[in-house]
């Protein structure tokens, strides 16, 4: 593989369900890619594409012009980046990071000012669309962070994703963007679920609700992608996990509560995914909020551990 | 003006803002129309197209195989059909009502029931739609009544709507299907609201919110109608009035209350509207909901009485 010189080297950390697919498009697009991840078939996998593994996050680190994360959360990312021996201690001049993952607002602010001090930039930048969006190239990107991060980025970006926006000049501007987004899917999820219950409650054909609202003011994008999976009982495996937004809406909650600012409607779906996942559905697809529903008015008594 | 013999001849009951380019629709189509409002410049507008004005409700029954009525509420429909000198005495042999307001769904099956033991039948059909779809005859009708019932309206709705939905076989079937919708168009508007608010808090530019989300998993509906109208504050005129939507998730909680049965976000979203009624909102744009969200968040303390 050959990569032109004004080509940046990318490194990418994370090859799980989301990491892999966007580290192959990179690797397709002719990027000279180093990756990691502790899981060594995910390497493997990207290994076969023409990426180049590395024995040590540091290693990606040391010779990467970008260094890309898709990791689970902002522990994952703190050890990462700054954890003894690790990507902090080993970046060359003039490296970028882009945390790509969902991750606290106050997280990746923190970390992208201690990186600044090592002369490392930062992009914010998470996505949305799942695991289709990322093995089609066609994720929206919400990046925050100056012009010039952002402007050295695009070309990597546009080959990951369909829609990039820059959405603001700071670091945490992009989490932000996607919090608001989190806000509106969990709730929709939620009030989708307990309508639908209570559609049953009233002797409707669930079914004939999925036909009637989808074509009516009440639909949402989610209803129409979760509706059918809801009514038809699709849980397992799950193609959104559940824990995703009980994790998603928790930093929504937190970032409110730290600027004491009330979200009535999203507290209340807050507390029913708390709800939810503590009944064990965490690994269950998201759309399993309907059976939350059922036990909660008393029209089930069985689990969903099936 | 002729009509066939088969054709039904129809009366019509209320000719506000929903109900006149009902009825004018349905004298286009050919129908022969008596109709009646309290207010002689609607009947006389309907009069110009060819509909003939009736002096009382009663006028109008006896002269209606198909009686429609498309009132404000529980109060004016009872009155209607109920009051002395009103419809219930003057109906002839096997005329049929059909109600198309939004109304309780106890209201319309006792109606039913007490109109059963005159010998006329309900056929329980409210819309969705607005004016829009109301003057364009593309309404969504839901209607809830035995096979025979609904087969006989069929025509007539299918001139006034374009999406025409035979819920179910009884009577309150229809309203049924019409809280299920306006449970999620509530709690969609209010969510709305209360992320575009957030957004703001977090520093955001809410024009890239609309952007954005519009294009992504937290969309609905509602989001991408009432959105741009919560961002350029376009409260009034209102094109559909908050006390719509008070009204309609208070017969959502109410039938829920009579039944037992939890609906958490939906009691969230009917404080917020019970909030925003109190705080002399009612006649404004149901997007207001943003004002009442900041209002709540103390980001601004001046009134909407523009």
């Amino acid at each position: 593989m050959t990569t032109p010189a004004d080509r940046p080297r990318i490194g990418f950390v994370g090859l799980g369900v989301m990491g892999r697919p966007m580290a192959a498009n990179l690797v397709r697009a002719g990027y000279a890619c180093t990756v990691y991840d502790i899981n060594p078939a995910a390497m493997a996998r990207l290994a076969g594409l023409g990426a180049r593994p590395a024995e040590t996050v540091a290693e990606v680190a040391e010779v990467s012009d970008i260094f890309i994360t898709m990791v689970v959360n902002d522990a994952q990312m703190r050890a990462i980046l700054f954890e003894p021996g690790n990507a902090a201690q080993a970046f060359g001049p003039g490296a970028t990071v882009i945390g790509m993952s969902t991750m606290s607002r106050a997280f990746v602010q923190d970390a992208a000012a201690r990186l600044e001090q090592l002369g490392v930039a930062y992009l914010d930048a998470p996505v949305s669309g799942g695991e289709v969006g990322a093995t089609a190239g066609e994720l929206s990107i919400m990046a925050g962070g100056p012009d010039a991060v952002f402007e050295r980025c695009r070309a990597a970006l546009e080959v990951i994703g369909a829609n990039i926006y820059h959405v603001g000049q700071r670091v945490g501007d992009g989490q932000a963007v996607k919090m608001i987004n989190q806000l509106m899917v969990s709730v929709h999820n939620a009030v989708a679920a307990e309508a639908l219950t209570f559609g049953a409650r009233l002797g409707l054909d669930q079914a004939l609700l999925l036909e009637i609202i989808g074509h009516s003011a009440g639909n949402s994008w989610i209803f129409s992608n979760r509706g059918p999976r809801m009514v038809e009982r699709a849980f397992t495996p799950p193609k959104s996990a559940l824990h995703i937004l009980v994790k998603d809406i928790g930093f929504v909650i937190d970032t409110a509560n730290s600027l004491g600012h009330p979200l009535l409607l999203g507290s209340a779906a807050h507390q029913l995914y708390k709800i939810a996942a503590a009944q064990g559905l965490n690994d269950l697809d998201d759309s399993i909020l309907i059976e939350l529903a059922e036990r909660l008015a008393g029209m089930r008594r069985d689990t969903a551990s099936e």
